[in-house]
């Protein structure tokens, strides 16, 4: 008799795999998985391409994440990476790193995880290819790749001329204010996750998990904006002080934002980090696609990259994976 | 006074990412690194892409593998996985994930590393984005992409055709030779690796070390194939044995090898792992290009997948990640 659930190591690579394959399908590619290499088109002759990595610790806890949850949010960031070049994700690669002792089922809730957030936030976007590997550490690192539209341009962090309203598609911290959350509620004596009881929640503070661990960046709007004449735009992964500082800089200006436009929680919204939010500028207020809301304007370049109603941000200005990260913390 | 080698938890993800780009470019790319994602050229609106990882613990030992061993045989693998498909290597996309202590200069290496691979397996190839992560395991999943010339197909694995001869293309047994001489020289009592000493080892059993720290894969022959007709390809680094029998079994063919042209050592040749040759199928023996060698035919499928010298072959197959790795083993 076999075990009902076996774990990776009893299985070979064949039928981890085949697991694997049977439920993030059908491939839309011209040569999909299980050669040395997929085959992809490109239209036009370009491919935008991206990689974002989930390491256990660091990027995620068991205690709080799904299977399903890790698939779905590795699938989604990269997705958003790939929309903030204003172009449609088409495939991903996988590439799993898992211990020994992993469950079949836990990579089947992975793989369930990066298919629903394909077809939810990039239909026709696919696992194409991958790699399995042992490791002590749970790791997923996904490429995405993405199609421009013929006469689009790549949107690039460093087009925001002054002048150009400030915009942004999808919530701003919501992400963060989950993950603080998950530290402050589920959380034992010595700082260690515990399991999260959603009953404990409000409605908001669902809504604010959920942003962390299964976000929904606003995909297709970067292909949207990139049609819309988006002179530049961002993903904003580490804060949207952080990010808009990145994008002020790499075009040479500084960026006002207005507090007042960013909701209820403006603090969460300017340092929050993980929104997978896309920041874009725009020649013009009514040129915005529908999805975007106007939070500033550029402004030729001052002493600030980033200027909160018209004063120097001094705040902490986002998340820096290797400067905030405490490898004590849990 | 600043430390003259700090490691990446002392500095910002921007220190290190300059680091890295200062030793990786110049980039080839109509976007290179620096955005949200890169944008590359996909002649003939096609683009090839696959993703392979390695691990510390299964794929390297530190003890045995410098920062540069690591990101020559990071690129090299990745490298000879799009040569197998009859394409040119355009990019590599490196998610590298480390330890907080891990020194500047080492990740330093890995650059270096990663650039020199390019330039001498794959010149016009270079890194084109990325991912830096903190992890407890160090991890390299790097993502290659490749293109195909205007009139060729991607060579797959299924398309062997009785008659055809097998041909292979690179080093057969030398790198599984390379890491049976790691086992069995540098480990101490316990079995924990220990550094190389070079003096210990003849000429031959450098030439084999180096096959598997820093291998060379013949990966412009890949495109040589697939424009003299190559009706099958791939990448043989589980193993001749094991990956003939998956060319033959998506072929719906057998392979007859002929152990006579596997060289002084044919045990090796037909189990050894990581060789990253080339294996692969002609019409006739004289379309072969340059660098191809013949090592057996192409049969009307039989009973068994692979046979050697007429007989099926009995031997363990090759190596399975996951059935065959034992973490204990150090």
């Amino acid at each position: 008799m076999s075990a009902p659930d076996p774990t990776v190591g009893e299985l070979s690579e064949g039928r981890i795999l085949a697991g694997i394959l049977a439920r993030v399908g059908p491939s839309h590619a011209a040569v999909g998985p299980g050669d040395d290499a997929a085959v992809l088109a490109a239209p036009g002759g370009r491919v935008v391409a991206t990689v974002d990595t989930l390491v256990h610790g660091p990027d995620f806890r068991l205690a709080w994440s799904s299977a399903f949850d890790l698939g779905w949010k590795a699938a989604a960031v990269n997705l958003a990476d790939v929309a903030a070049m204003g172009a449609r994700p088409t495939a991903l690669l996988v590439a799993l790193a898992m211990p020994d002792d992993t469950r079949m089922s836990f990579v089947e809730g992975i793989a369930d995880g990066l298919r629903a957030a394909c077809d939810a936030l990039a239909p026709g976007c696919a696992v194409e290819g991958g790699d399995l590997t042992v490791s002590d550490t749970l790791t997923l690192a996904v490429t995405a790749l993405g199609a421009l539209d013929a006469d689009v341009s790549p949107v690039l962090r460093s087009g925001a001329r002054p002048g150009d309203v400030v915009a942004v598609a999808g919530a701003l911290g919501a992400a963060g204010r989950g993950l603080g959350l998950l530290f402050s509620r589920f959380t034992d004596a010595d700082g260690s996750p515990v399991a999260v009881d959603h009953s404990a929640l409000s409605a908001a503070e669902r809504v604010d998990l959920a942003a962390q661990l299964r976000p929904e960046p606003p995909v297709a709007l970067g292909a949207d904006a990139g049609r819309h004449g988006a002179t530049a735009m961002m993903d904003v992964s580490d804060g949207l002080v952080l990010d808009a500082t990145r994008l002020a800089d790499a075009s040479g200006v500084s960026v006002a934002l207005t507090s007042a436009s960013l909701g209820a929680d403006p603090a969460s919204a300017l340092t929050g980090g993980e929104d997978h939010a896309l920041l874009a500028t725009f020649g013009a207020a009514e040129s915005l696609p529908a999805g975007f809301r106007v939070i500033g304007e550029v402004r030729a370049r001052g002493e600030a990259s980033v200027l909160v109603d018209d004063r120097p941000f001094t705040g902490r200005g986002g998340w820096d994976p290797y400067r905030d990260w405490d490898a004590g913390t849990g």
